[in-house]
């Protein structure tokens, strides 16, 4: 941590922020310039709340060094991380992953025809939401754990996993069965206690970007959930809120690699959330993997139109399959495969 | 709502449009233009999903003319809602309320401390956090119920209310002996299951603005906890997410005389949080109430430098005491009390 | 344009605003619902100033039907705007643009080794600035005039175009020798006087996307231009101020096909200004070109890292050859030729 | 500057770093710890570009100590500056000074209807715009210079001074006689042309906050017509781009305390366009006063509703009178006078 003193900072002022930091268990440097005295702490500043210098008298500003993220971080594994799935699947090589589904399962037929088309199309993950967090309170809720059951079988008949969002810290364990990869939604992504508990879980984890989550918070997200011992944790960008209304939300592409130089952890791309309407999905998937991204999130459904959820952005069957074939030319383009 | 169609749109795509409007269950009322149709739908849109007829054949925009919330609307209760309690204090009439608090509860001398000063002040709440959402995995973590209680008895002896906040429906049962007006937080604020759960509470319920929520989506919220039959919503300002970084948030005064002219219920603001800084909370608490706010939300601690957390926006005691005589005044030349 | 009035609006305020929306100029046509009254107005709302309407009594809000730019929208050309120059080279159809070169102009031997590079690389353009509006007021400030004519002998001795930023009014003229595309900068996209006198010149307009406008305001900005008659505009998307600090702006990659959809003209994208980091480029040029860029325009330097300006994302000469290899892949990838 | 180098930088990267900081003339100071290096550089920092720094190899993060304005800053001037007028008003001491008129002149009746207004209330400066830089290119653009002499006139049968906005060099010698004080738009903020020619203007300059400029930023525009030698600037807060919807643009009340603390230039506020609507204007404008602004700028027409420009923000002149008589109120309130 560096903390700047201002230019007429007395040395009783100085002395006392010195003693502060001793306090918190750094060593001080102190650099006393013409008009400045800057004071750089060194140690474990980690835990620091540096705001709190912020508003001590003489102080002029207080800056972290080091980032706030340590297992998250790329140097914790700088060959970075590659998650494997029970039947040999990885996310983070050289594969770029297709994970496609519903944003809400509805019934049999529906779920097994889609299992069938993603596997058609080359895809490894069959996504699905049996739970859904509706901004209405008089929207559809999603079917439960009943759900599920469903989606599991269609994926097991097709040889594809799981990916479900998890809404509470209950559904964990119920979930569990049914699920190989849990997926945090952007408006868990710091409900804390849900991440905490993840990182006791035995499966590995997607973390969505909040709507208005910095890289370092997400990041720190990761960390919570890591802190526990699980280490397979997927980033994902899914669109932040920006001053722009032409698009739902306005997809972060360069996050992917940011996050890349930031982290040691696989990037996933959500192109359906990112842009919130069907025909800027396959431009967005394009572009995210050109920019390197490690896997694609998108909705289909057969009957995109009449989709009892997320309808808007909704790819039909046909137009996945497309978009997928034009995505294996980006990933070799880019020395990848898919 | 609003379907406005293409120029180019054909016969065959205004009616089909047409259909699907009807099967949502709306009235169609056609506007035939000489460059371009334009199709209303009239009647029970709330439910409707409306970006499902943005992406259909000919379509230019959609836009929903009623909104999404009906009970958290002003039109509901156009004189105000007015939240009493049971010692007969009222938020929402004429009073501007005082709360204020530590961030954390640290023991028994601190809370009784605080209370004793905010009773002093004229306050009528008192805040203080027993489960604190932390953003790093390796930051203090609250003391829990023994700290409610610590709070409950130190509130009593000062014939305070208590506020504290709620993250998760599991502590809602254990919190009520202990708690007279529920806060839930900024990132809980579409935690659309913990709302639910507060609908069907007995307890008053101060909603804080997510950090990039819209005014429509805290109303919606709002909607989620009235649609369960809790009608004493207290809706709370405490800065949203820009660009600019001289404050930790935007404090956005503006929502507060916005929120008066779309809903009801009352409106508090949060300077602490809403800046972040000490030295910015006098300023921001006397814009609110210049403002129209009817209740200020403060963190306050007796040495606010070593409080366990928020220490750089927590003000001294003697800060608070000035702070709450320079409200009054302010409060008087807006016409209200305090 | 759509008003929509309050449920409980009288009559009287009603025919107060048919009688205004008449006086605007529109044919209104009226829905009465159950509980709501809808006025939508047909007719020339292009110059209307919508929000007089927003706050006549009784109106609960109003909605603009038809897009306030004529000329730029899809609409207007269908099938699509390509520039075409004097040496036949063209932006807006099938080929992908290269244009680069140095931040600023520094002198004969830099400009000339860039501009062979460019060539050498099959780059078209060669762009490099000769008037440089910094923040700061002790920056370098550019070499002017003579700047200009050191990189038109060097772009003419390699058969490319030649393509610099207008700052003012006054340099329209002297630029006009040796400026085959005149480049309007983020901070200068709504000077519109400058816009208004580009509508005049004979030559192409590169104009950028300012850093917190809309996609509607700038083609609001190009519609100023064609309105005087210059109808050969490129759209430049260089990122947009958001809350995230991990890059210097936030690159919007979805604003490629979002333009392509509301406007014929052509869009390239500038990673340079879109990221700040020379790191960040490569990555982001690719996901625009994936994304359907008609062109991509970036900074290079023999001496990157002591450029005279914008040195952390100027490219070294090698890097940017390496890049355009890597483009023309991704260009083949989504059907276009670079 | 501090440079941060990356844990595993080695002893050439650093040296190498050290090299190129000597090189842009500063004093290098280096802390080793046990894992990380820092690298405190001392002089003057204010000219150099720190990004540069940012890619070099082995280089984690680059921050400046020291803010990028000198003469604008606190610093300079501890005991605040007082803008004085020709007449002997002053703006920057206790006094809280009103500025109202119509955003354009539109005739003779209106002005000097207007500035008689302004007078009764006991307002001290005439605002009226003569160019207007309109969005649309079908906009009404203003009366130009001989609607400049008709308010001068009616400013001076009222003793008020006059404000105007100046849009570009060639304007500011024809307005210097009809002008007290130039205002400088949000879209000109970073027009450095016109800055520096304000800078050598003999008028006290209002600089507006642009839509989306930091208050760094400010204040470097601030600096850059402070260098060439008029310190007669007066700071506006205007209102800020943010993805908030509800108002046109989010007023950041904050900025006026965060101001006030970073610089010595008094600070004035305009509710008209910081919120878009009139009915938001009085409790924005009561908010600003209550935070610690210098003054108030506000749009006020005899026939608000048919105003020419921005009548949706226009206060009627009973409505600016009733409210400059509660901003007197709120002065008194944190001890100044109006």
């Amino acid at each position: 941590m560096i903390v700047s003193m201002q230019e007429r900072a007395t040395e009783e002022q100085i002395y006392a922020v010195i003693e502060r930091m001793e306090e918190a268990g750094v060593d001080v440097h102190r650099t006393t310039g013409t008009v400045q005295t800057i004071l750089a702490g060194v140690g474990p500043t980690a835990n620091i709340d540096l705001s709190v210098f912020e508003v001590l008298p003489g102080v002029l500003n207080v800056l972290r060094i080091s980032s706030p993220y340590k297992l998250a971080g790329r140097a914790f594994r700088p060959e970075g991380t590659v998650v494997e799935f029970a039947n040999g699947v990885k996310i983070g090589g050289e594969h770029v992953a297709v994970m496609a589904g519903p944003c809400a399962i509805e019934n049999r037929e529906q779920i097994f025809t889609i299992a069938a088309c993603v596997k058609a199309a080359g895809g490894g993950f069959l996504r699905g939401g049996a739970f859904k967090p509706r901004s209405s309170p008089y929207a559809f809720q999603g079917l439960g754990i009943p759900g599920l059951q469903l989606m599991h079988e269609a994926a097991r008949e097709h040889s594809l996993l799981t990916v479900t969002e998890v809404m509470e810290i209950a559904q964990i364990e119920p979930m569990l069965p049914f699920t190989d990869l849990f997926q945090v939604g952007a408006r868990n992504m710091q409900n804390f206690n849900l991440l905490r508990e993840l990182g006791q879980a035995r499966k590995p984890v997607l973390l969505k970007r909040g709507i208005s989550a910095t890289l370092e918070e997400l990041l720190l997200s990761a960390e919570y959930i890591m802190a526990g011992g699980n280490y397979d944790i997927i980033l994902c960008e899914r669109g932040i809120r920006t001053y722009e209304t032409s698009t739902r939300n306005t997809m972060d592409i360069s996050a992917i690699p940011v996050l890349h130089k930031l982290s040691h952890l696989p990037v996933v791309a959500d192109p359906s959330h990112g842009t919130g309407r069907r025909d800027m999905v396959p431009p967005m998937a394009k572009a995210a993997v050109a920019a390197g991204a490690d896997g694609i999130l998108v909705e289909i459904h057969p009957n995109a139109d009449k989709a009892a959820s997320d309808a808007a952005q909704t790819l039909y069957l046909d137009q996945f399959e497309k978009l997928v074939g034009e995505l294996r030319v980006i990933a070799q383009a880019v020395g990848r495969t898919l």
